[in-house]
């Protein structure tokens, strides 16, 4: 075990002493979940207990109120998993729990129920009324240069590497919170920050190597509580990307796996064919089911059996862990369909039975709409199946903006694409709790995809923050950063520039930015804090009508609160008449622009700027 | 009235003498249906009365078993509907029904209920055991040359003009109907082939005239009765052309209107927009879905408008009628979307109330798949609408097809397109009861469409004759007909060969086909009358596997009862390996090609020859 891994938590429940006859060691290495909560509305947790022939032992609590409902053994000893209920609903409680083997050696450990924060069954998940800022916590600002190598964890920093560790944490991401607030960012989707103990790579995130610890590059789990504690404060909702797809090939059970079934293939690498449509196939089979379902995305990234209902349940205590311990107000899915779609169902489920409220965005990135709706709730498959995940990412509406913007005017081409794709909808039980995103950390960046044309960049934004859903905006689209000329994913996430000490531009302050760069800034934060107090873009029906000579109009409707948005992607101004929007405009009689003030009689028609998604409000 | 449209069934219910005081003039012009029949689920007939005023009559029965229900009115003074209800289960049955003005003036009519035929309600419909083959009446077989200019019908022939009149006619089809009978054809699908007295373009069979007349130059009502008599001995079912969305510009109504609402925009054309989306589309504002729905296909076809309840009932009443008076196997619903959607969902259920076991085919001209499956029946749509179609052309597939061989292979292309788009098939409630195609009437030919190439037009037709689905097959395909150089309709709809005295190639018996021509026609016989004992075909369970080189390879399967089709796009031959088919090849050892005969161990593989859908059965 790596010292620096051995962590306070862990740490803690150790607190008895403890003997085994002859050899004085520990009968047990770890316990997880470190410790649960009282007033759950699962009773039971279940631990997973590690230790040298640990699965013989017979397991004791000494208190009452908590039972030791149950135990269960696979096929490796060295595991025992213990289900622990409680019937308390609230208040701290503990046990100690007593692990004994034949042979006399025994060991008692504490177990801690914690109480929860008040007000945390009902909390509030993300939703169309806010903002998401998608960003790689290794790449956003370096707040405290001390943990950018942590003895124990194997990659060493590098900024000059584009995949390489850069330094950046989440002590950086606290101390910019205020610039993200001001912003009008309202929820903040971090790239997952559980330790990922790679030799190359690591930043990434996706191959975790401790399920219950955050990177100690990134501060550890203290940071994560200051970071969501400051978040709080400024009225920012954190989001936990969760992974129950898959770890990293670095994580502690590849050493002694669990169960022979616990990764797919027996622990063995063998390549995911990529093809998400074998979920829904009628035709596909098995075979090919199994191989797109049970293939590992890359070898670096052991592909986990969820159909075993130990780690079935160890996933989802694990996400309800952090969302209790962390304060979290949702969760982001990776890799939606490559893990077992029941257990998706399941893990939507229980985790909803704990957060009515709360949101899970999942990422299956098709862009076939009813790929897409297949997996959200409510949506009535012809095979019966309810995945059950409120939100998934829009990625049809995504490709459909980029060709949008990029294409010439044509019949089903150009703006077309956004109303066909839109009209979609209809195939989605709740089109209004879609992401919808420009772009993301997998991809060319917006302004890549729209080469480096700002006209353009500001469109899309324009359209992303009024359009229907919740949007998603990738760190540094405000000041305009892009990875034109490669493709490589490093660069895709470079560093925010004013995160590092030394930096010579920051955007933080503005110091050093473009005028280009300002501009976008400062129209990204009108919109955004206007949009925090629109109703219409919150929860207004949306109307729209089909493009005509290169502009799109389209409405949100709430009542009175009528919100017009007009895409004019010609390179000229276009004067529109609004005669053809007579049953929309209801009473209005005058628009005043969000972004300029400007106002006009809708009677005598709008000029649209060219390339430009003008925002106005209507009025009476 | 032109004297050739004085029908014999019109005029047979004009029985009694008839007397108006000072005019000594005929009260009534039309009556339609012009008989009905006992014995119908629906009880009630619903008469269109047209004459002079007549909307002021009261109107009697004296048959006390045929009781005038109920009398509707219009705006208009010349219409009376009349409901005419009989319980009589069986037997012929008429009354005379007398209609009598203030003024004295009074006429009867006798109206008829016949017998129906044994088991007509109980009618198979057409199914994948079926294979559809799709003509143009006037294009395939003259049979009747005195027929090809009738006084009264505008329109003359002239057989060089693409667009014009042809001469081709329902005798001529009757004559040739063994020889499909013999290609292995089980179903007809007619272009319309009531009257269309337009002055222009009158072959193309949509803008109708007269909705109780089969065209005279087509041979009248009774060709009609002696070429399903024909079809029905050879085993030949008949499907009609039904256009429940619009009329033709010289339809009688047009000169007196049932009622100002009867055609949209109150007769006046207005232009659809033709997009299909503001139907499935959540945020269409009104005008536009009206824009679409209420809007005319083209100016020489008025809009009905299917909300008016005497129009739908007129519209549905007229399709029962031509499915009983005829002995049809089934429809095929012209423009599906365009019309009112909640007249589409009653039309079907009514007419399925007649004929529990027809099939009705409806044409959703979209490539998307999920709006073609929003109009199926069973589909579980969000909006809770169920259309109850019972099938849809499947157009996304027909689209895939052709890009399927004319694209080179990469990722999600060429072969690839199959794949992807037959796994969408989780959308459809039925996936089985699609009607598959090439091509049709309305488009390129498929042997234009994959630019001549023989081999890769009959991989096509292998694929359509083994997939999921009722295969259609455009009349000519089996001879090679194409229109490459020009997308004139007339062209696309070229006369079928040998079907004119005079002609030098004859289709019919083969003399002056190509070798290529002749080939592909007896590929077509040989496979179709293979299929037609194929029950893996008819209803077995599709398994397909991702292509892999060029190579796609799909199973039928039916308990034991396996085809395996394999498609190789490579212009070089290809051994293919079955070991990856293991789960689908079950106990099988060995295969035949159904056409060649050929046979060889599984378990040394299959060798595909170049550019070649090959078809085997498996054997134990």
């Amino acid at each position: 075990m790596h010292k620096a891994r051995v962590q306070t938590l862990f740490i803690a429940i150790l607190i008895f002493s403890l003997t085994r006859a002859a050899y004085a060691e520990s009968l047990i290495d770890r316990i997880e979940p470190p410790f649960w909560w009282t007033g759950m509305a699962e009773q039971t947790v279940q631990l997973m207990v590690y230790g040298k022939s640990i699965g013989k032992a017979t397991v004791t609590s000494s208190n009452p109120s908590i039972i030791v409902q149950n135990v269960h053994t696979t096929d490796n000893p060295n595991y025992i998993f213990v289900d622990l209920t409680t019937e308390l609903e609230q208040g701290e409680a503990n046990t100690a729990l007593r692990f004994e083997l034949d042979d006399g050696a025994q060991q008692t450990v504490r177990y801690t129920f914690n109480a929860r924060a008040a007000g945390s069954a009902e909390r509030a998940g993300f939703s169309s009324k806010d903002v998401v800022y998608l960003l790689t916590p290794d790449r956003f600002a370096n707040g405290n240069p001390n943990n950018d190598a942590v003895a124990g964890l194997t990659e060493q920093p590098n900024r000059s590497h584009p995949g390489g560790r850069h330094g950046g944490d989440l002590q950086g991401i606290t101390q910019n919170l205020a610039y993200l607030a001001n912003l009008g960012i309202t929820q903040l989707w971090l790239n997952p920050i559980q330790e990922n103990n790679e030799a190359t790579y690591s930043y990434h995130g996706y191959a975790i190597s401790d399920l219950y610890q955050v990177d100690a590059r990134l501060g550890g789990n203290q940071a994560l509580l200051s970071m969501t504690a400051r978040a709080r404060e400024l009225g920012i909702g954190v989001i936990m990307d969760s992974i129950p797809n898959h770890i990293g090939a670095e994580h502690w059970w590849m050493r002694d796996l669990p169960s022979k079934d616990w990764i797919h293939n027996e622990g063995k690498f063998t390549q995911t064919s990529h093809r998400h449509e074998m979920i829904q196939d009628p035709y596909a089979p098995e075979s090919e089911r199994r191989e797109f379902n049970d293939g590992w995305f890359v070898p670096s990234m052991p592909d986990l059996n969820q159909s075993n209902p130990l780690l079935a349940n160890y996933i989802v205590q694990n996400t309800i862990w952090w969302i209790e311990y962390a304060g979290l107000s949702g969760l982001r899915v990776d890799t939606l369909p490559y893990a077992d779609k029941h257990f998706t169902r399941d893990y939507n489920q229980r985790i909803l039975a704990e957060y009515p409220n709360l949101n899970i965005v999942g990422e299956e990135w098709s862009t076939n709409p009813a790929v897409v709706a297949y997996w959200q709730r409510g949506k009535l498959n012809q095979d019966g199946f309810d995945a059950g995940s409120p939100s998934l990412m829009d990625f049809p509406l995504q490709e459909a903006l980029i060709q949008a913007l990029t294409e010439p005017e044509a019949d089903r081409k150009g703006l077309m694409r956004l109303h066909v794709m839109l009209a979609n909808d209809f195939q989605y039980p709740d089109a209004d709790n879609l992401v919808v995103l420009s772009d993301n950390h997998d991809m060319n960046r917006v302004h890549t995809w729209l080469k480096q044309d700002v006209a353009l960049t500001k469109m899309a934004l324009g359209f992303l923050f009024t359009i229907r859903g919740i949007p998603q905006l990738f760190y540094g689209t405000e000041i305009l950063m892009d990875n034109t000329g490669t493709d490589d994913h490093g660069v895709i996430r470079s560093d925010y520039p004013g995160g590092w000490v030394g930096d010579t531009v920051n955007a933080f302050t503005g110091q050093g930015l473009t005028q280009a760069q300002l501009d976008m800034q400062n129209t990204v934060r009108e919109l955004l804090n206007w949009r925090k107090h629109s109703v219409a873009i919150h929860s207004g029906e949306l109307v729209h009508y089909v493009p005509k000579d290169g502009v799109y109009v389209y409405f949100r409707v709430h009542k009175d609160d009528v919100v017009m948005v007009l895409m004019n992607k010609n390179e000229q101004t276009k004067q529109i008449n609004t005669a053809r929007f007579k049953e929309t405009l209801g009473a209005h009689t005058r628009w005043q622009d969000v972004l300029t003030q400007a106002t006009g009689e809708l009677a005598t028609g709008i000029s649209v700027p060219a390339k430009t998604t003008m925002i106005v409000e209507l009025k009476q």
